[in-house]
């Protein structure tokens, strides 16, 4: 039985390898091969914590996946974070616990950010080069190491926040390794770019149509659950292609959900990542047309990452 | 964090004090103090595999607990367990992760003995001293030990199975430690007991009616699924009082559940064991009656095991 800590885990991906993982585990939903359980959950009313349980199987694959994920709103006030999560990882052959690694959500993160970079690499022009990160938190960085690895290395990013001081933070941890400034004005950046990643917890829409010049690509990661929206709704109506991870995720609780209740999209319009991986004309018609990818993320990236870690940890114990 | 091993977590458990946090945990059910959401489950076709997900919270207490267990049928021919399992202890305070028990089923095994021997406890005539058990597996020794510690040193204990040689193999290994001796004749057994104690995975009703005698107190812990009973209807319909771990669950998939298809018992006359924990005029009436539980198993045995086994470890940890 392998049990490894966070730092472990994150020394033992490698950004490619889980990259393509990944790809397959959304060709695999894409063609029906996987099983998705309901998510379980339990709330705890009087801490206002909650716990999501994950679980599922990608068929034919040897180990199967159960994520657990915490959040604890109370815990920053005594300086422990408030999200926690441990991976437990199974076989699908003799239901024997393989591992159990304590990611503390490090492999969520990581995955939230590779999702992002794969659908930005499959949609956005293939001569984009300039890529704005919108948000500061987390998933800023996971976005720019994601981006830079899938992108190529010509790629240069511009990162906007709310809080300049907490952009320019963002910049100073990536620079050296990637090309990254700071982003004085929202507009003039997005107007600027070839891709555009939306990572805040925004829960009014605030990227405005009229600021994205055809061709652009958004990738829009923020809107996770009912009541949250990056994007006006008229930016996703005017999209060529909209994608998302899982449609009827993403039209639920996702960036899609308001322009799909308010009736400016047909479910009809979004394809599922999967699909447009497994099919390519399904994804962008011209350089000119706006693409749009919405991502609230699935198990299957988990099952992905566990699948890397196991595999990378077993290699080297073979070493 | 603390990892512990089946070995470890069984050297941890004291069964009195196990069983005084089962008995309240019964008991915080009956007053709806637990917050159980329903069992999540993954099937794997190809190996006939599954696995379950048990997880939940009682109030107040600042743990929770999620138990996967999984079966895999096949695992006998290559000599592997066919089940197996996991309990992970969180705090209910922070979503930290406490401990994962690598206990390979041994707190259920040892849960299901003592919730057996708590039902006993409380629905036998206090002059019970005769215990059969039918049945050779893994939880006539748990019921065994169990029954040994709460229902005092003075039992006697006959034990019937199929096979006769397996059973005086159960007989042997405790043998010493407890008065222990074979049945010949299961109805002769049954007829003389105080106590029955019925642990077979029977697939059609056994134990009859006419064998067992005014004031025996039987406990069923065989029946766990559709298509399992042990003892036979009318038996059910002709005793003085039915307990049940949980009813609902009894009446849907235990013992209880064919005389309740049948139309032979009320599901009004099935007492939660908690209610009848907090509320002995609920249980035995007479001497004379014949009472029956009926136990399923409950997570919240599990999630007062882990508790027990935590507090033990912290105990001497600290010490």
């Amino acid at each position: 039985m392998i049990s490894l800590s966070r730092t472990e885990i994150e020394d033992l991906i490698d950004p490619l390898r889980a990259a393509e993982a990944i790809e397959a585990a959304y060709r695999a939903v894409s063609r029906g091969e996987v099983n998705l359980p309901p998510v379980g959950h339990i709330a705890f009313p009087q801490s206002g914590g909650d716990c999501h349980i994950k679980y599922g199987h990608i068929t034919g694959e040897p180990i199967f996946v159960i994520k657990v994920a915490t959040g604890f709103p109370g815990n920053e006030a005594s300086g422990l974070p408030n999200g926690n999560g441990v991976v437990m990882v199974l076989s699908s052959e003799t239901g024997e616990v393989r591992a159990v690694l304590h990611d503390e959500m490090v492999m969520t993160d990581i995955r939230t950010g590779l999702g992002g970079a794969i659908a930005s690499r499959l949609l956005a022009r293939k001569d984009s080069r300039r890529i704005v990160i919108v948000g500061t938190g987390v998933q800023a960085h996971r976005q720019i190491e994601a981006h830079s690895a899938l992108l190529g290395d010509d790629v240069i990013f511009h990162i906007w926040g709310r809080s300049r001081d907490k952009a320019a933070e963002v910049a100073r941890s990536h620079s050296g390794r990637v090309a990254i400034s700071v982003a004085e004005d929202l507009p003039s950046a997005c107007a600027a770019a070839d891709v555009i990643v939306t990572v805040t917890g925004a829960t009014a829409p605030f990227i405005q149509a009229d600021w994205i010049k055809p061709g652009t690509h958004v990738t829009a990661v923020g809107a996770d659950a009912p009541g949250k929206q990056e994007l006006e709704s008229v930016l996703v109506a005017s999209a060529g292609t909209l994608v998302a991870d899982l449609s009827s995720q993403c039209l639920d609780h996702g960036e899609f959900a308001v322009p799909f209740a308010e009736g400016l999209i047909a479910a009809e319009r979004v394809r599922d990542l999967g699909d447009v991986l497994n099919d390519n004309s399904l994804g962008r018609k011209s350089d000119d047309e706006i693409t749009i990818a919405d991502l609230t993320g699935l198990a299957v990236q988990d099952i992905a990452m566990a699948g890397i870690v196991l595999d990378a940890q077993t290699g080297r114990g073979q070493a």
